[in-house]
């Protein structure tokens, strides 16, 4: 296993050449999503929404708000990942299937809820952040998952995250975190860049 | 690949109890960090740092931050994962690697640092978006990584940012995003937590 791992995140490289020929299907679409789901989330909030833009339309609109990027219409499709604001409000429905699991009980789930309502009720900027920590997390697994399935992505932040709200109609507590395209690779795209040294990022205590 | 990474994903739980008798070596826990490194980031960027906490004095330091939580002891090493605000300026200096292995030329090098300084310059909150959206890509590629070592981990969220800051002696460019404890864990944990029906977290257009 940890060979597999090891290689997929080694071979993962950000693609901008799609093969426009190949689609993906519905299925396929939705197995990715709910991989991407199965990511860890604070107080299990679940604080995300993936829209899969796939539509030639669609693909033209968010192209448009996407400063005319190609790849957003090459790729076979481009999440729209989202992460949600007021994560707090919905945690009691976010928990929901662990109580009915009888993995958490109905007192740890009224804890959490309230200890959530404390600290983000009024703190927009950490209810932001927890909206980038959940859609980066789920956006990561989505695109190790793709590359399992034999496909290649892209993580894009360069868009314009009002036109992408106005053009998919996100809710005032949807953020648009980053897009992720998702295809067959055509032939021209880099290889995945080299790193700083190690010792550059990593410090022991 | 897709059984093995399929695999990883839906068996990695958060995890609250480790088995305190079994360490990591030092060459695994940076053979992590540089898989956690592979993560992309906007601009490759690589605006993250690593503080790998293992000693018993570290550990104690940071469980004193992160609310009392014995995990950040028990297990054999707690991450702290930092993204780093100004990516911009340091942009040239990341890129060098690609520049000397003659992926990028530098031209596009210089046009990359040329675009990051004017978007990110004057824009502390998308500094500060970038360095939650870094950190929490290379966290997930992390976990998924630990997970195929065997190891078990936990991510989270809960623990005192100025403390952390203060007793790890963190640059103010250096935000903590997020804390991964790692280690073989122990009997008596949670498995995964069951999600929310898939409908109602995706769309297509």
């Amino acid at each position: 296993m940890y060979d597999t791992i090891k290689h997929l995140i080694e071979t993962r490289a950000s693609v901008n050449h799609y093969d426009t020929s190949r689609d993906l299907t519905q299925h396929d679409i939705a197995e990715l999503v709910r991989l991407a789901t199965l990511a860890p989330s604070a107080y299990n909030f679940q604080n995300w929404k993936f829209i899969a833009v796939r539509s030639p339309a669609a693909k033209a609109r968010l192209k448009a708000v996407s400063y005319g990027q190609q790849k957003v219409v090459d790729a076979a499709v481009t999440f729209i990942i989202c992460g949600t604001l007021a994560a707090h409000e919905r945690l009691a429905s976010a928990l929901q299937p662990s109580l009915t699991a009888g993995i958490l009980d109905q007192a740890l789930c009224e804890t959490w809820v309230g200890m959530a309502q404390r600290s983000h009720c009024d703190n927009p900027q950490l209810q932001r952040d927890e909206a980038f920590r959940s859609a980066s997390l789920a956006a990561m697994t989505l695109m190790l998952a793709a590359q399992g399935m034999g496909l290649s992505t892209g993580s894009m932040s360069g868009f314009d995250p009002l036109g992408v709200a106005r053009e998919f109609g996100l809710a005032a507590t949807e953020v648009p975190v980053m897009l992720v395209t998702v295809g067959y690779p055509a032939p021209g795209n880099w290889p995945q860049k080299p790193r700083k040294q190690l010792a550059e990022v990593m410090a022991f205590a």
